[in-house]
């Protein structure tokens, strides 16, 4: 930190992403990406758009919000894109939340809204899970604030069905409610379909999961026009240009691609259902996941023990030490094979104690 | 606007970035974009990583850091990497600058200065240029605030003599100077040699301009491990995958081909001469550009009015409404051709009164 730095970033505490060790080739468990490459249209359209990079990209994001607006079916006036889901979550912080405004979301969640928040100076509450890891909207009703809710939620893949969802944006439509719906494609249901019927709700989406583009960073938001008229005047004040030419083509790739998309996803969870009843043979505990990771803890087994042991095995899962969560591990649904793999070195290192 | 927004940012004002119309074919003068494409390697490393967006990009950006960190002879930890300079220029806003430290910077310069500082509810000052465009870093001495300078100057391309840079920082150690090279690379001098003797110095460059990569989205800083650290802190807090996996192997590659970088800088330069003498022979006044656009002013052509007749003929060129610079146009150095079709468009509209 430099003398030059203002007070109020000095006590930062950036967010911690998954590690990207590069001592070994490992299997990739740890960041919830998909072992997938991206829809072959995906990269033809990006790799056409790189002999064109000296011009820059569209300010106004006509293709890929044109391409969003009719695959979600909402007009393109109620769509936004970012530089990944991560600056649309930034700027929900920015345009919905202030001193007075508190921010509200799970004390189990995605652990950037907690940065989002101190970032932007904005006081936030960390409302306790049910035992179980579920979602209680009731605490949420009837308490003043924005409110964050990742749905499914991570790192527990919980999904909170659609009916409390609206049941929280109808009971105070004088505040908003973001829902993150990053893993939404693996087994959720999208509240999109409901920014038609309350203007208080917002909805983020990522391409980074189900689509397979986490390297090429888009993001996007869809709620009423008026809310995305926020969005983009952040946008716009921030990085007009925040997304690059190849990206915005590989999202339109991306989307056209349906059948690519579907075949993904399906498989994501085939493997996830699969990979769970195995770990659950073996004494594992876990979250009912609608996500593409898989939550587990074992009563004979340290999780952070079982995390480093894993690694120097060549495989990364992610751990977590927040008290709460400590006897988990996050394990992301790689390919079957890779599954295979993880649940045969399970059983190698901890066969006599399974 | 919703009424969910939060007032501070009710009145933000947007940087309008020059339009990209499509209905027809233009010579595209009015962005400062490079009329060549980027470097083949630029090209094959971008193609090469399409096929691996389903993997998040480095978060701690060692690949375009490390090349950065050679190409300009500085520690690896002097240098950090961002979605454009933009979002360079708003870490140093955000960093550096707060309600008792105002912004500093000319009243004719890069536009989204202004933007920044309202986004960030930085009071700013904006200090007059001297008749004649150029900077007097007197002005600024002895003056309290952090000092943003576009050298060269856009849209002027006027570039401040480094001599006059450093007596700028050395006069005093207890604000910051960020120096913004845009344009840098058409015949200026870059300030970053500076940033090894004073640790109040950031030096911000862009690919957009001189490596031909304005749709790819990569901007840099560098100054002291200090300064860098506070912009990693908030880059860290904000995006920490800003760069996405394509851009930032385009960025490696682009600055590898040394030859083909300092080609195309050659030939703008050239280029920039030649119908500099060419505008000058028809009666225009110029500003003395060290930039890749020029800005000409003509005492029988009203600037807006050629703008506009200039743009039904094809030719988009760049017209700024601010009072002091109305009467002239920013005209991107295009490659030869494309000058000269200007020159000859000019000639057959105004050839009567040139």
């Amino acid at each position: 930190m430099s003398k030059y730095l203002k007070e109020k970033y000095a006590s930062l505490a950036p967010y911690v992403p998954g590690e990207q060790p590069r001592d070994m080739k490992y299997i990739k468990l740890n960041t919830n990406e998909s072992p997938f490459p991206p829809s072959p249209l995906a990269i033809q359209y990006a790799r056409e758009e790189a002999e064109r990079l000296m011009l820059y990209p569209d300010p106004e994001l006509t293709s890929i919000k044109g391409a969003l607006a009719d695959y979600y079916g909402v007009k393109r006036e109620c769509v936004s894109a970012t530089n990944g889901s991560d600056d649309a979550l930034n700027f929900a912080f920015m345009a919905f939340c202030d001193e007075s405004t508190p921010a509200l979301f799970a004390d189990i969640t995605y652990g950037f809204y907690k940065v989002f928040a101190r970032l932007n100076h904005i006081p936030y509450t960390e409302l306790p899970l049910l035992e179980d890891f579920t979602l209680s909207v009731d605490d949420y009703i009837g308490r003043r604030g924005t409110v964050f809710i990742a749905n499914p939620n991570a790192p527990t893949g919980i999904f909170l069905p659609l009916s409390e969802i609206e049941r929280l944006v109808a009971s105070d439509t004088s505040r908003v409610v973001i829902v993150d719906e990053a893993y939404v494609d693996f087994g959720g249901e999208s509240a999109v379909r409901l920014t038609e019927k309350y203007s208080n709700l917002l909805v983020i989406g990522t391409f980074s999961k189900s689509r397979s583009l986490a390297g090429g960073r888009l993001g996007f938001a869809i709620g009423s026009e008026e809310l995305i008229s926020d969005i983009e005047r952040l946008r716009n004040s921030t990085n007009p240009y925040n997304i690059n030419r190849m990206t915005m083509a590989a999202g339109v790739g991306a989307l056209a691609d349906r059948a690519y998309f579907e075949d993904n996803c399906k498989k994501i969870i085939s493997t996830r259902e699969n990979t769970s009843a195995q770990l659950r043979k073996m004494g594992f505990t876990l979250t009912p996941s609608s996500a593409n990771f898989i939550f587990a803890s074992h009563k004979s087994i340290d999780a952070e023990q079982m995390y480093l042991t894993l690694k120097k095995n060549g495989i990364l899962v992610r751990h977590f030490t927040q008290e709460i969560i400590k006897d988990y591990n996050r394990i992301t649904v790689g390919n079957a094979e890779e599954m295979q793999i993880l649940i045969d070195k399970i059983k190698e290192i901890w066969g006599d104690i399974l």
